[in-house]
């Protein structure tokens, strides 16, 4: 059950649109209407998308007939997270890796400019 | 970028056999033959999943010709977890609510084997 939820949970977040419904959610209760707004998408485009988020446990609707009102339901992103979590180290050693490229140029870029400088220097200083 | 970068991370975590196949890789790199043991899957089908991963920037291949170990690459599932962190006093919050729930149940289920434990010795003590 948790494998199937975690599939639910990582397919519903693939698509920009179901993260932005959740992002506008994170700050309150909207109905149907009023997330579509922001997004040049039919109605039934963004029921469509909600029905997934609904079915992925990560909203859940008002049973108010005529307005019902979506809700963030978070519990299935911090499912999510733990497994994430895991490989927390991995990326923190790529992450690391990655500055220790990004100093070693700039390193390299501040060495060749201080050559070139001191080139400049011994002809004379800067000729431009 | 970051966005299309984010839909693809999604899209490759929603598949069981993908987050295996990472599982595995954060144990050392492997050949596609040693990936696809445990699975009963062909090697055909495994080379799809690879494919996924390797497009999501989730794994890398190697150079070498007959040999070509996968190797995982974890910098966007850091990518992810930064996304999903922006909802963590969400997850939060309702993993407490489920805990103060579990807890109210637990306190009522008390209080009726209490109160039914009392009725018993009112009438004079358990009698079964």
């Amino acid at each position: 059950m948790s494998v199937d939820r975690l599939n639910s949970t990582f397919a519903a977040l693939a698509d920009p649109t179901r993260r932005a419904i959740l992002a506008r959610l994170a700050s309150g209760a909207a109905s149907v209407t009023e997330l579509a707004e922001p997004f040049e998408m039919s109605l039934p485009a963004v029921s469509k998308h909600l029905k997934v988020l609904e079915r992925a446990g990560l909203i859940a609707r008002g049973r108010e007939a005529q307005w019902r009102p979506c809700r963030l339901q978070a519990g299935p992103l911090g499912v999510a997270d733990e497994w994430l979590e895991q490989y927390r180290r991995f990326w923190e050693e790529s992450f690391d890796r990655l500055d220790v490229y990004l100093r070693e140029l700039q390193r390299k870029e501040e060495e060749a400019r201080r050559s070139g400088l001191e080139g400049k220097e011994e002809k004379g200083g800067p000729d431009e």
